[in-house]
């Protein structure tokens, strides 16, 4: 260090957002550089409703790496955060902030501690992906404090080693995971399909849906999937590619025909596979089920499909509509079968809330008076399912990660480098 | 017709079994002919819990044909039941009742019409394969009736054309549909590989599952598999075939880890590729995968499986216990975690009531006292679901079709030909 007695913290503070994959990834070729079995590709959410954001702080009095996820101190002692700063450490540079007089050359930062404070926007538990994010969100900030000079691609490769989604939030829009042919993972990296303008019509729409199982985790799900089924191979190396090609035409295009068809296969395809596991793994539930019932039946009463879907690993549903229209049509179905188990609409349905109120949607009444969807009206009675949802987050395509250079934002106190 | 004008009415009784697929049969390569994409192996059940019975009779009073299901006329114009009849009636031969003093012709089978009963001993909505006992029936009783020359294996290529899996139910004990190669369909026949007294160990326990969901029907769901699933040629093609020598040389060998292994897996598989449908067709629901959770947990806790689950076009699994101890543990942890909702523990348990009392259950108390299964003792509390199981049939491998010589058992008055 330049200097020799000195008690400054430098810091760095940035947001990433989340992503859903809508051709899904599942299945590593290497466990612990996290290579997949197949190119997979996402839509980045907008971090508006659904990011991380971090702090990341160096200081010569820190006496060891910390971290703090949602305020609450957590080990760093995992594997998955050690390989990520392994790779960040041995890219960093020389750093220097002539204002406060702080110099810090390449070689030290083997010898400096750091302080790490992350923050989700959303429930971590809530299946909702917020490891993508969180360690997206852990290697961009770092690359920032310690002024690495690799692009977010690069960096998507140490990011892919700490959670393999988290490589495809380090960009916005559209993104492609490339699985890569290298040993040494270099090659596996993401790459931006598309910046979130290219295709601003779509809206998301998230059911966060309750359930009693305790679910398989991802991790130890996608090994034995892997190492038991039968038809994995033939997805990664038969279908997927062909799926890939297919994806890219459609978002380029903005052909959601195509895009709605190819997304909900293939996220049918991954559970699919999951059922294929031995012991079989289950990450939807009966209202997963019923939502794509919902869906389809509505989707084939158009004349062109209104609303995609996609299921990750557990039974919440994030459903793609074509655009705001649709999306309207959409909350109104949503709602009309899912009403929300209290009087509370406010806290039902979070994120974007004009969409419902563009729905007509303003409070439980307006739900109580909501009127069957057309495409049902033969079937009376049709049946409700109260309680089955616990909310709903309303969100839309949006951007890679940034730097919030407003200090106001910071998750750790710039005096002591301690959590606010 | 020997004598001018008569009305005597000549009559048979058969009784078929249902039976339940190890390795599945789920789609067609030929709709008509109804032949399959790959090989299937099934269990024939024991026909005192479930069976069809059939009446077949003909008389010259008979002004056309007609047909009677659980004591309700229904239509026999379906081109199942016709498909059947006219390729029976084919193959008719001479038939002479010396004792009443009948002689009937080849070449009257034409002009002759036929009345035929058919009753179910158990509920025919549950989702019990039950057109597959009853067009097997069909087959085996008019088979008998008009004096066909034909053994089981060509007598089942007929049923096979009134409902595929109804060619299984021609044989007891373990049995396999061979798909066949010709265009004719003459080679996709039924074939014994083990009648039921080759492996009489086993016991089998049926949890006939409540569902609120309108199920596809199988005809179309396995349409719709082979017009729009990617995996499912990769499954018939590639793997079923290898599936199909290691299920019959486990049977063979009385393996039940093996047995168990590969019917669970293949179970799963079959409901995989309903999954990769597009619509996606689910027929297991929440309780289906409550149950398959409850025997993978407890098979692993054990040194070698001790049931297996398989789960036909619908939520009821079937239960194959490896013998009698096991059934009696597995009788004990499904009342465990699906007690009646009732007092009538006696309607609760139907079939072989003599497995619960081996467990000692003889009534709601012993159920309410039941402990928890020793291998979740550390995940307390653990969850019941009262309701969602109806009932359960407790039963085990049975024997094939057989003649009912006793009049008594006849559904059709010997008078006039008409149900009882």
């Amino acid at each position: 260090m330049a200097n020799g007695t000195e008690n400054w913290v430098m810091m760095v503070t940035a947001q990433t957002p989340t992503n859903i994959a809508v051709i899904k990834y599942w299945g590593k070729r290497d466990e612990t550089l996290i290579l997949p079995v197949n190119d997979s590709i996402s839509v980045t959410l907008d971090p508006a409703h659904l990011c991380t954001t971090t702090t990341v702080a160096v200081s010569p009095t820190f006496q060891q790496d910390r971290m703090w996820l949602n305020g609450k101190e957590i080990s760093l002692s995992g594997g998955r955060f050690q390989s990520c700063l392994r790779e960040i450490r041995s890219r960093a540079c020389d750093v220097e902030d002539k204002k406060k007089g702080i110099k810090i050359s390449k070689e030290d930062w083997g010898k400096l501690h750091l302080h790490i404070a992350s923050y989700n926007n959303f429930p971590t538990a809530a299946g909702l992906a917020s490891s993508a994010a969180g360690l997206a969100c852990f290697v961009y900030s770092l690359g920032k404090l310690m002024n690495l000079k690799e692009d977010e691609s690069q960096l998507s490769a140490i990011a892919r080693q700490g959670s393999g989604s988290a490589c495809r939030s380090l960009y916005g829009g559209f993104v492609k995971w490339i699985m890569g042919k290298e040993e040494n993972g270099s090659d596996s990296v993401a790459v931006q399909l598309a910046d979130e303008r290219h295709w601003d019509d779509l809206v998301i729409i998230i059911a966060v849906v309750s359930s009693r199982q305790k679910e398989t985790s991802s991790t130890s799900g996608m090994r034995e999937t892997v190492e038991t089924s039968l038809l994995l191979q033939h997805r990664a190396k038969e279908i997927v590619p062909k799926r890939i090609l297919q994806m890219e035409e459609a978002i380029r295009n903005r052909d959601f025909a195509s895009f709605s068809q190819l997304t909900c296969n293939d996220s049918n395809q991954f559970h699919a596979v999951c059922l294929d596991t031995s012991p079989p793994i289950f990450y939807m539930n009966d209202t997963s089920h019923r939502i794509i019932s919902i869906i389809e039946k509505w989707n084939r009463s158009e004349e062109s499909p209104q609303v995609a879907y996609t299921f990750d690993a557990g039974p919440n549903a994030v459903l793609i509509a074509r655009n705001r229209k649709a999306a309207t049509h959409l909350i109104q179905r949503l709602l009309y079968y899912f009403p929300p188990n209290s009087d509370d609409l406010n806290s039902y349905i979070i994120g974007d809330k004009s969409i419902a109120k563009d729905a007509g949607i303003n409070g439980i009444p307006d739900v109580e008076a909501l009127p069957p969807p057309p495409e049902i009206k033969d079937n009376i009675p049709s049946q409700k399912y109260k309680g089955d949802v616990s909310y709903f987050i309303c969100t839309r395509p949006g951007r890679g990660p940034v730097l919030l250079s407003d200090e106001s934002q910071a998750l750790l106190n710039s005096e002591n480098g301690l959590p606010k």
